[in-house]
């Protein structure tokens, strides 16, 4: 408990809670980071396809970041919309089961389950890329280096909203400006220095094989290029913890962001294609261009050390959007009730827990990998954005209202052109791990129905009418399980008859010596309580008395039995070994017949 | 539970444990095992140490030989004389406990059950020894197979004394014929074939530098040795196994392993003396003198086969043994409670799983290699020797009775012999791991002390006198805790007002509109029974509830609490997931109050 205290903090009250509203400049910093830091992979990603069909294929990544800028433009005016339409949060959840029905929501819901399980993997995993490629030794950590950074990020968010905002707020600017720096130097110099460096005909790293440039492979490398846009949702998802007015602030916060994404991220792509930069192995893309513009210096390392921790920050939003919706789902029901629970910092700490459980699964089983964790990430995301945006086009076209056309236009264009880019992503990308977010998705849809069905199945067994009234003890029977004659055994007999009731203490006779004996103690201090002995042929002293209790228990149907348990309590915990696990062992036979209540005195010994 | 029974059998009642006892056939093969499967290894470790100064100082294998043949008579005579005198068995233990006092006979108690476990470990270890030298490409998987066989002999155990009998005698008499066999034709061919076959100067698998021959050297080889000799002492700690008359029969089949283990003893190690046959590290001595003599043919593979079955069947005296001492121990306070309950088959379950997972664990430590495992091994066995034979010398010396002076030499001749032989072993093995020993010993004896003071400690406060009886509940507070109204909770409130007695609901503020639609349910179905709606300004439902109760504690001092707890226990275990672990949170944080009792009401789901 101490250890818990010192690593989250003390606990806050409810009455606090207004507080811990973000202002536009700190819900900037915890909600763009995961949008933005894809900057230092989106490019990467473009390039490491078009390559595929030669040096000369390159110069497509031009017109594939300009579609990309596109969908960027849509998904900032659509989100916007929905920031307005839906200022309790929820995005694509919300949207698709206000509009949609259970069916899509739940789709909706799992797959961005899955997004924010990758974006935490994915970040950390292109963060620690980012730290390798300036110090190349630590290449061979970069698994530990993941896992590491995840449990920071954990118990970070663990200590609360706020205090991860204003922890996250200042690299979180620092390294928008130093990656602003490296594109505005980068174009600056471009445009005085018109060289154009001659591409290299077969790079290093790749296979002499060249594959042909077709439509196709112009797709996929678009597909992988919609990484850029991931973690456009997040902002919509979490519009409750912004300051009011929410949506207002919500919705300038979306702009800004959009804004920033679509400027850097276009001039990484142009300054890589105008630096003939292919990508490596071993160095980014964006480590290629700070050492080409800043040289080897401290502005290079500024580059490096600010984007890694700009990704490793970028899992935060996920920590935020995670467990947040975890706690939608929860109160309809789709997820264990305890998810809906605030931890006593006024976090999810279970769905903060489970999240950080999952990435680091997912980083060890796909070896701190950002390019193989690429298409799991980009289909979840879209198959939500599909889904919230087709989700809006039915709301216009039911509720109509004021400007509705115009509104409908917009959230169109945006379902069209998200679900254009869901197929090219299913389709191009299906058998390199697309599929497992498919199975997963579907699984997680049987997971909420059956979670809910439960829930279901317990309100009505145990929701009342006015008929229902359940029967009430006629008798008690009550039983004390003995097995000697102690200050222990004396203190529960005396509970048990300052309550009154049928009283019967049992002893199951193991060892004819021991049983006489404790028959000659009884009568001196079982208060007149009778004693019954039971044969034990088994010496199974378990057996024995849960026969007895059942026997009773069929003997009256109307008749409860309590079972009173003398328990002895050690002063240190490790002292348990050294005693019998049967009053344990007793308990977990009786939790599970009907009629029977369990009662434990517990004697305290003091050393 | 189904599992365990076809695994273990059907458990088996105390009036057949008169039936449980040995015939002196099936008690040799128990009892035997690990004394005379000793052969498979005695020799090649004498041999081991002898070659480290050149081929010439093997001759000295014969007379270190017999040396430990006269061992084995002193103790043979020795341990007889004890079997007498306690024929309720125990051994060491027991005879130093009578004698010399608590801390000489712990420590004998400690040295044993470690030997117990190495034991276990270098059997299992040879055993795989003895079948990997007929098959070479198993080498590589002699820990696996050593863990299946260790796991295999646990089973077969707690399926009970007799039947382990039965089932390891058939193989036991197999091995000890063929390995009669073996050393029988083998003695016969070198005494009708005369040839001296030349030994190899530089022997494969030995480093081109020698030692010096010193009698350090021969002592070093002595004391390897005297693994021959371990398992001596099985028969006397296990007296009470026999049938009627057990002393003698105890007695007699003590004299019959001896001649056993002296004659397939002396005979390995002329015949490897004679044969010029040196240790390989692919294949054991007892492997190369089978090839010799028979040829790789179906005798060479029964030898081996039942060498290895002999020696897996050692480990199981010690399974025999093992749980019975630590049963002796709990006995007296020195060990828990629990090691002195016997399973439900006769057998004492608790000792014969901890000594397989010590088995184990030394089996992983050790990488399974019985070289490594040899100097633990003989080092436990010596001590508890000296410490028993010493108690004897002690025992004729102050009770004196019949023929005393001879019973004194013999023993007397036993304490010297053992005593010198561990101070051997002591010096020439302590850096090799004979330390390890001393200190588990040591720790082993501050556990038996440590558990005894915590065991007294609990009698005198558990304990009953005239004046002594507790104070009784003046008043009785029942408290409800409630977090919303439905069958479960109308159920604990009937279950209550049947019992009688001062009844509070408990409610924890933690939503207020929650909270104002349970109060108006509650005015319906509380049955007049007061809520009491707790503020909780950290959400915090358990510290609130605590706070209460802490309360109503320190208000008077007279007055018992009842916490009944409505509990909701689903259909299926699984399901316990979906529900708000706050019932197991509440009953471990009141466990340790003084004057709280806990009462569990059932409310069961059924689907």
């Amino acid at each position: 408990m101490i250890l818990k205290r010192w690593l989250v903090g003390d606990p806050i009250k409810t009455a606090q809670a207004a507080n811990e509203r973000l202002s536009k400049t700190i819900a900037l910093a915890i909600f763009s980071s995961n949008n933005i830091s894809s900057v230092a992979y989106a490019t990467e990603e473009i390039l490491l396809v078009l390559v595929l069909a030669g040096t000369a294929a390159v110069a497509w990544s031009i017109p594939v970041s300009v579609a990309i800028l596109f969908l960027v433009l849509v998904l900032s005016i659509s989100y916007r919309q929905i920031i307005y339409e839906y200022p309790e949060g929820g995005g694509a959840y919300t949207v698709a089961k206000s509009n949609l029905g259970e069916l899509p929501a739940l789709a909706a819901a799992g797959a961005l389950m899955i997004s924010y399980v990758v974006t935490v993997a994915v970040s950390v995993a292109a963060g620690v890329a980012a730290l390798t490629s300036a110090i190349p030794s630590l290449h061979e950590h970069r698994e530990a280096l993941g896992l590491v950074a995840i449990f920071f990020i954990m118990l970070v968010n663990l200590r609360g909203v706020r205090e991860s905002g204003a922890f996250f707020a200042v690299p979180t600017y620092f390294a928008i400006g130093v990656l602003g720096l490296l594109v505005g130097a980068g174009t600056v110099q471009s445009l005085f220095d018109s060289r154009a460096v001659p591409l290299p005909i077969n790079p290093t790293g790749l296979s002499g094989e060249l594959e042909t440039l077709t439509l196709f492979l112009i797709l996929r490398s678009f597909a992988v290029g919609c990484s850029a846009v991931t973690g456009m949702e997040v902002i919509s998802n979490g519009v409750k913890a912004f300051r009011y007015p929410e949506s207002k602030n919500a919705a300038t916060t979306m702009i800004w962001m959009s804004i920033i994404l679509g400027s850097l991220f276009m001039g990484v792509s142009w300054m890589a294609y105008h630096n003939g930069i292919l990508p490596k192995a071993e160095e980014t893309i964006v480590s290629q261009l700070a050492r080409l513009t800043f040289g080897t210096g401290s502005v290079y390392y500024a580059v490096q050390i600010s984007t890694m921790i700009l990704l490793v920050l970028a899992a935060n939003s996920a920590f935020a959007g995670f467990p947040h919706l975890a706690s939608i789902l929860a109160r309809d029901g789709f997820m264990p009730h305890q998810m809906a629970s605030f931890g006593d910092r006024l976090v999810f700490s279970n769905g903060i827990i489970i999240l950080g459980f999952f990435a680091c699964l997912l980083l060890v089983l796909f070896e701190g990998d950002t390019h193989a964790l690429i298409p799991l990430y980009a289909i979840g995301v879209f198959v939500s954005f599909t889904i919230s945006q087709t989700g809006m086009v039915y709301s216009w076209l039911k509720r109509k209202g004021e400007h509705w056309r115009k509104k409908l236009t917009v959230n169109g264009v945006g379902a069209l052109t998200t679900g254009i880019a869901t197929v090219i992503i299913a389709t191009t990308k299906f058998m390199d791990g697309a599929w497992i977010v498919f199975l997963l998705v579907s699984i997680l849809m049987l997971m909420f129905r059956g979670i809910r069905s439960h829930y279901k199945a317990v309100t009505e067994q145990v929701g009342l009418s006015r008929d229902s009234r359940p029967p009430r003890p006629r008798r008690n029977l009550i039983v004390i399980p003995i097995s000697g004659v102690n200050r222990s055994v004396v203190r529960a007999v005396d509970y048990a008859r300052s309550r009154g009731g049928e009283i019967r203490a049992l002893l199951v006779d193991v060892n004819k010596e021991e049983t006489a004996l404790t028959e000659i103690q009884w009568a001196q201090w079982g208060c007149g309580v009778p004693l019954i002995v039971l044969p034990s042929p088994y010496r199974s002293i378990l057996g024995s008395i849960m026969d007895f209790i059942e026997e009773q228990r069929q003997k009256d149907p109307d008749c409860w039995i309590t079972v009173i348990l003398p328990e002895i309590i050690p002063a240190r915990w490790w002292q348990n070994i050294l005693h019998n696990q049967r009053a344990l062992m007793l308990k977990g036979a009786l939790l599970f017949k009907d009629r029977v209540v369990l009662t434990d005195v517990p004697f305290h010994l003091s050393r």
